[in-house]
Parts: C-alpha cells; sequence; structure tokens
C-alpha cells in the first residue's frame, strides 16, 4: 500500500485531537451492540442490551425521550408539501398553519438557504432571545448552524491567530473545546471548577490560570463557560456571571457561552441567565458569542443537526468573515434550521397543539430531573463514589475512589485507572460511560460520566449499584476504607 | 468595542479564505431580491426577479427542479412514524415498506446515528458502488458526511502536513478546493485544464505543474480531479484517467476524486466511468477519497446536507483517525442520511413507485441536458463570448472577450474585469452568475460561470443575449473587433 495517506504523513495536529465521548469505549459498545443484535441469544455476553450512558442522545433506541409531536408533524409537511391538502385531516390545523408559513418563506427544504440561515427564522431566533433576556437581539447577528458544536469549532479556528494562542476551558469540560483546539493548533488553558462546592466556577481561579499563561507566554484570547455545566450539571448565578465578564474586560477575552442546557433545569431554585442578558445589563463591551442547540433540552433532536450562535459587540468586519468562512460550508441543514424555529417558538397556550406539547415537555422535564435526582443520590451513598448533586444539564460526573490493587490492575492492563473502571462496567452491564480523563479533571482523581436518560431508571441505577459494590470488593475497597 | 474579536486579531488564515460562489454578487443579489418582495411594484430595479444562476442549488424557487416523490415521502413517513399507519392511503406500499424498514434500522431520525453514518444505509452505498463499477466496495470504507463540502474540507485538513504541503487542483477549480487550503494553510499547485480541446485534463500538464512546485521546496501530497467538470461540464475519458493514476503513483500522492456530478450527463457518447473501477481494472495502489453527494445529480437535494467519500487503498489507522475526526462533529444529519440512502436505492421496475420516478428523473435529465446545449451553442454565437460545450454537470464557463474600453472602465471601478461584468449582468438582468477569477483562469483571460438551472430557457439566454450585445456595443467591441 502506497505510503501517502498513512498516519505519519498527515496533519501532526489530526493526531493530537482526543474525543473521548466517542472514543474506543464507545466503538467496544457498538461491537456489543451488533453482537447482541446477530445473536440474540448466543452473543455470550452477561447483558442482553447495552446502555448508552456516553453521550447526550435522548432519542437513542432504548433511552426515554421521544421526539415532541409539533416539531415532527411541521417537519413532515414541510418534506412532503402535497400532505398540507391531502394530509389535512391528519394534522391539527395549526401546524398546517406553521407548515404553510414556513413553506412560504422557504420554499422547498431540499435548496441551500442563505448560508447563515433561513432570515425568517433568525428574525424568529431573535425574538426568542428578546423575550428570554428583556433586550433586543438582531436578525444579522444571529448565525444558524449544523448543532453547536459546527460553530465552535469555526469560532476557535478563527480566533487562534498563532500557536502561541490560549483560549481558557472549565476542567471537566465538554471535550470539543480541547478537541478544536488540537486540530486548530491553539494552548488550551485549564481552569479548575470546584468540586467541593458543587462544582462552582471562581473568577479568581480563572484569574490565576490567566496570569500563568501569560508567563508562559501564551496569548490569552478567550474564555470558554460551559452554563448550564457539562459534564458537571452546575449553573451559574448571575453574580458569579458579572465577575467573568469583569475577567473578560479585564484581560480583552472574548467570551464563548455554550449554553445549550439552558432548558434542562432541574431546580427551580437555580435558574438558567444568559450571559447576554448579564451582558446588557451591566453595558459591558465584551465580545460575545452564545451557543444554542437542538439537540438538547426537551427538543432532544441531535440528528437534525440543528442550532445557532448569537454574535453580540462583535464588529461588522468580523461578522462578514463569520459569513465567509460558513458560506464555504454552503449551508446548515434545513432540516435543524426547522427545528430551530420549533425550538423558538413552541405552540402557546390557545394553540391547538399547545395541550399536547404541555404534556410531553412537562413529562420530560420532571423525568430527566428525578431521575439525575435519584441516582446522585443513590451513587452517593455507595461506597467509593461520591457524586455532585446537579441542579442542570443531562450529566453526573462522580468521582471515584479506587482502591489502590484496582489502581494496579489497570496499570497491568494498560489503561489510565478510570478507563479501567468503565471498561470493566461496560463489560460487566453493559452500560457504556466516559472516563473522567476524557473531560479532565485534577491529577491523580478519577471520575466518570454518565448520561441520565435511560428509561428504567430503577434497573438502571441497580446495575451500577450491584458493578460497585462488586468492584469495591474485588479490589479490596473495604480493606483500603477500614 | 473591544478589540479581542476584530478581525486584524483574528486567524490569518481566515482572512485569506476565498469562495465566490457566495460572495459579494451574491449577497448583491440577495439584497436585491429582498428589496423586490419588500416592494414589488415600486423596487426600482430594472428587472422583476433575481435570477440565481450562481449556485447549482436545483430547488431552488425559480428555478426547474422538484424533489423526487419517492425520497420526500420516506423523509416525511421517517419524520412522523405514526403516518405509516395513520397516512396509509397517502402513500404507495413501496415507500411504506421502504420507511418501515430504514426505522426499523435508524429507529429516530432525531437520534446522533454512528459519527461514520447509519450501518445499513453505508451498506446500501457499498452496493450501489459495487453495481456501478463491477468492483466490490466494503461498508467500512463508507464515511457518510454533510454533503460533499464536508468531506473534502476534513480530508484536505488532514492531508496538510505542514506549510509546505502543496495539493494539486485544476485551473479553473470549484472554489471550495482553493478556500479549504488556505483555511488549513497549504499550498495550492495550480494545473491547466485545456480550453481549447474541451476543457480537457492533460496529465502532462500535471507533471510539469509536480515539476515546477517540487523545483520551489513544495512537497506535493495529492491531486484534485473534478469529473464531470465544475465549472467546466468536461468528462474525463478511461484513458486518461488511467493516465492520471499513473502520475500518482509515481508521486506517491493521493487522489481526491471529486465526482458529485457522476449523473449529470448530458450525452451518451462520453459516459461517466468512476476512478474506484479504472483504479481496480488496472489493481493501482494509489489512495483514492471518492466524494458524492444528494445535492446534484437528479436529486438536487442540497438543504438536506447529505453526501459520502469511499475510502480506497487507505490503511487501517488512517480510517480511524478519519472516523475519530468525525467524531468530533458528532455525526452527518439523519436527513441527509435518508437522502443518500434513496440515492443509491432509487424504486426499481416492478416497484410501485418507479414509473414517477422514471418519469421524474428522465425529465430532469433531458431538461437540463437541452437546456445546457441550447445556452451554450447561443452564447458561443455572440459576439464576444466563445462557449465550450459541456457533456456534464450542471454548468457552463464561456470566455469573455472584453473590449478595451471595459477593462479600463472596470479598473476605474476598482473590480477585476470580469467581475465588473458579472456585476454589470446582475445590475441589468437581475441574472446571478460567478466571475471566472473566482475559479481560477489563465492570466489575462476572462470568463463567467452560469449555472444551467433556470426555469424558461428562452427567457434566460434572451436575457443574456440582449445584455452581451448592449455591453459589447457600449465597450467598442465591434471597433475593437473590425
Amino acid at each position: 500500500m502506497s505510503t501517502a495517506f498513512s498516519p505519519s504523513s498527515l496533519n501532526p495536529s489530526v493526531l493530537n485531537v482526543q474525543y473521548a465521548v466517542r472514543g474506543p469505549l464507545a466503538i467496544r459498545a457498538e461491537e456489543y451492540r451488533s453482537r447482541i443484535k446477530k445473536d440474540p441469544h448466543g452473543h455470550g455476553l452477561p447483558f442482553d442490551q447495552v446502555v448508552t450512558a456516553n453521550i447526550g442522545n435522548p432519542q437513542q433506541a432504548g433511552l426515554d425521550q421521544k421526539p415532541l409531536t409539533f416539531g415532527r408533524q411541521i417537519a413532515a409537511l414541510l418534506e412532503y408539501p402535497p400532505l398540507m391538502d391531502s394530509g389535512k385531516s391528519l394534522f391539527p390545523p395549526d401546524v398546517i398553519q406553521r407548515a404553510r408559513e414556513l413553506y412560504a418563506e422557504i420554499g422547498s427544504i431540499g435548496a441551500y438557504s442563505q448560508s447563515q440561515g433561513v432570515p425568517f427564522i433568525r428574525q424568529n431566533v431573535a425574538k426568542f432571545i428578546h423575550t428570554r433576556d428583556g433586550y433586543p437581539s438582531n436578525p444579522s447577528d444571529i448565525f444558524l448552524t449544523a448543532g453547536a458544536s459546527a460553530g465552535v469549532s469555526l469560532i476557535i479556528n478563527m480566533l487562534i491567530a498563532s500557536p502561541s494562542t490560549g483560549i481558557l476551558i472549565p476542567i471537566p469540560q465538554y471535550p470539543l473545546y480541547t478537541a478544536a483546539l488540537a486540530q486548530h493548533k491553539g494552548v488550551p488553558i485549564p481552569y479548575y471548577l470546584d468540586e467541593s462546592n458543587g462544582w462552582s466556577t471562581d473568577p479568581q481561579d480563572i484569574e490565576m490560570a490567566i496570569a500563568k499563561a501569560s508567563g508562559q507566554g501564551t496569548q490569552v484570547k478567550a474564555l470558554v463557560i460551559i452554563n448550564p455545566g457539562n459534564p458537571t450539571g452546575a449553573v451559574l448565578r448571575s453574580s458569579t456571571m458579572q465577575d467573568v465578564l469583569r475577567v473578560c474586560e479585564r484581560h480583552n477575552l472574548v467570551l464563548l457561552a455554550d449554553e445549550v442546557y439552558q432548558s434542562n433545569i432541574h431546580d427551580p431554585a437555580q435558574p438558567f441567565v444568559s450571559f447576554k442578558k448579564v451582558l446588557r445589563a451591566s453595558n459591558s463591551p465584551v465580545p460575545l458569542v452564545s451557543f444554542h442547540s437542538i439537540s438538547k433540552g426537551v427538543t432532544g433532536e441531535c440528528g437534525r443537526r440543528g442550532g445557532y450562535f448569537e454574535l453580540v459587540n462583535v464588529p461588522e468586519e468580523t461578522k462578514a468573515l463569520v459569513y465567509k468562512m460558513l458560506s464555504v460550508g454552503l449551508c446548515p441543514p434545513l432540516g435543524g434550521q426547522v427545528g430551530v424555529d420549533c425550538l423558538v417558538r413552541p405552540p402557546i397556550p390557545g394553540e391547538y397543539s399547545y395541550p399536547l406539547w404541555k404534556e410531553e415537555t412537562d413529562a420530560i422535564h420532571s423525568a430527566l430531573a428525578s431521575r439525575t435526582h435519584i441516582i446522585a443520590t443513590r451513587l452517593d451513598a455507595l461506597p467509593g463514589v461520591s457524586c455532585v448533586a446537579a441542579p442542570g444539564a443531562m450529566y453526573l460526573f462522580p468521582q471515584l475512589q479506587l482502591p489502590d490493587a484496582a489502581i494496579e490492575a489497570a496499570k497491568v492492563a494498560g489503561h489510565e485507572p478510570d478507563e479501567f473502571y468503565t471498561l470493566e462496567l461496560l463489560d460487566q452491564t453493559g452500560i457504556c460511560a466516559v472516563p473522567g480523563s476524557g473531560f479532565g479533571q485534577k491529577e491523580g482523581e478519577a471520575h466518570f460520566r454518565l448520561t441520565c436518560l435511560s428509561a428504567g431508571v430503577e434497573e438502571y441505577i441497580g446495575k451500577l449499584e450491584t458493578f460497585q459494590r462488586s468492584f469495591w470488593k474485588k479490589y479490596g475497597g473495604e480493606l483500603a476504607k477500614a
């Protein structure tokens, strides 16, 4: 075989990219899944079902979340417009009306739209932001994207002016950020979230990280905040957000606010507040990119690939560059754009589709909140595990106390301790989680991230408990603790 | 405003990216479009409709191509699966059966799929390739993407190992290639297509380009071939393809074959042959990446963002890296993946949907072929224009002979001559084409690219003729020629 396309001849930054959420564990889980599918009775595995807990993919088979009827009905009509007439009896009147309105604005969803997204949908996004924050938003500052990830990756690519450009990222973080930094040859500058204080963000720690990085010659360019947190589930207070803006002002930073979990709030006492709102309230000049997505929240429409970002305090010339870069990729998928429209314009009281929409979304909110609470509480009660409660998002990030014998066994197997733990968990229970090292953690610590999306929470937590107790016993945890 | 996000502080390679297909002309055309929409009677423009001829976007409003019924019916059922029962009387039986089959394999199209694409759909792509070429294809070598562009951009990013890595691109070329090279900091190495010989590809010219680039210290890494050609419409002969493979073998190059127009063939005497087939027939070891898309051909489903690439003669370790990079973006849009399935598994004779599908696709094929022929012939007959006939794709790339006075007027206006011409064309007729400089051309030449997708070909070519005659007269072309 020719050597022209061998790994050693490729872009070295590609080799450096790491993305554990879909890493070796996920690949092994897929193998188990197809083994079970091929031979449901003779697969030889100690479980009959692989439980996907590695990725926030609410509509995946075996998980709990169904698509919202309203958005899917509209999508079906736009896919096949003759149904607006022939299927009149099968769809609610407000759905047909909405589909006709969108069709008049978009035309065929098989055509490219403007690279920035359909103007009408951007107007609706701007109205949604205005209503949410109480401050206006301009449709020309809204850029529709193929999920939030595509936008994050582009903005990071644009910000990295040289190999010494650094971007502050929380630890633990969603690994898209380190992956994008590796791909585009920038420097990740870690700041640490405080596990002992509900995974809170400490502006002082960010200041220290800036000082250290600057001292090492890194040009600190931007700050990433994930709120609600992934993988932590923490929700920021407004006062912290104000402090964060002051840090950005002091150091001339761009703020990248990953707010894709803004509607996954489990505790009314800790509401979501957008960075746009806090910024406008204090009249801050900080350039802000705020990301949102249809993949999370109660829509959970990951497969459509829809999302948007809003640019705030960004010069017109930079907006033109963003537009140009998006235009090379032509446009975000129209199915995702229509999904964004449904996200920002759900049915309202009085409309035909409202009661069903309310029932479906209430059920999703309460199921996720209750599952998150149950799993966190019972994990925290286990020997060798501590788990911070999560008031937001759809994950938990429990810490493991690993017995020395387990650490030794991991070393023998050639794995990091937390990777060893999650591999054992997968092999014995079929539950696919992600080791904490994929998100970052303090030296010597071990965590794992798991989603709280699985149907049948009793069976799920039961399996986790049984596994942890047996792991703990097998590697002498009881003795170690004694 | 903060300077943190000003253009001068950004990644300089972003500033270098150019993509004329959606450049200033397209932006001005959008402005005209919304001016007409806002005030249909008092817009003050010398035309009542903007004609999009800048981009291969067959389903755009005002153009001729309708979506294929079969694929849209399946898509509607997957968007809203209850329709498979409630809408039984509204859909053909084979459509419902196909939708049920896909639903059983995919589940909700709102869930992420495998990052490489749904396994079942990749199997169907592999069968399609096998049938097309007579050589087997392995589903594990197929990677579904959000249109061909996403795949091209990723592969180019991976191939550029250092700033001295170069990739051979045809001139004229689809500007995605130069844009991706600029973004990822590689060297574009031009080789010239021969306009006087039907825009043919000359392997000798590629050899010369390699020698010249190597002499300048560029590491020549890959060769891009677009077949059928964009913007030229040329179709490669097998013998030329064999010679191209020999060039790749001699210089250890990766071959990137952009084959997205493979079903847009207007002349049965010049059929499409895939590089995979020629490669297998000669048992060549050249690493090949072959791109295909649902945006072109008779599907024309640009807005879904669907496509795939096949890796041939590529090491397993490199495939794993490709998988990893795709996984950071999670997965291609499911709507696009379903579109790929319909592309590679159209209805066959005997199936209920076949007659309609055949009627629709025949009409698209023959309309495009006839429009392309009419426009090319009449453009070529105009004073100051010569136009090579296009046996494939959906564009023409006529050459302009510009009078000195026009070149002077362009200079005064601060534009390249071909840009000046297309701006005048837009301002006077509403037709939005793209100047040849956006695709590359020989020094001192002037071309423009226009699509052959417009409904009402007589009116369209009539406008072009009137404009060219008046332009030619205004700038003294008659005198120049005399």
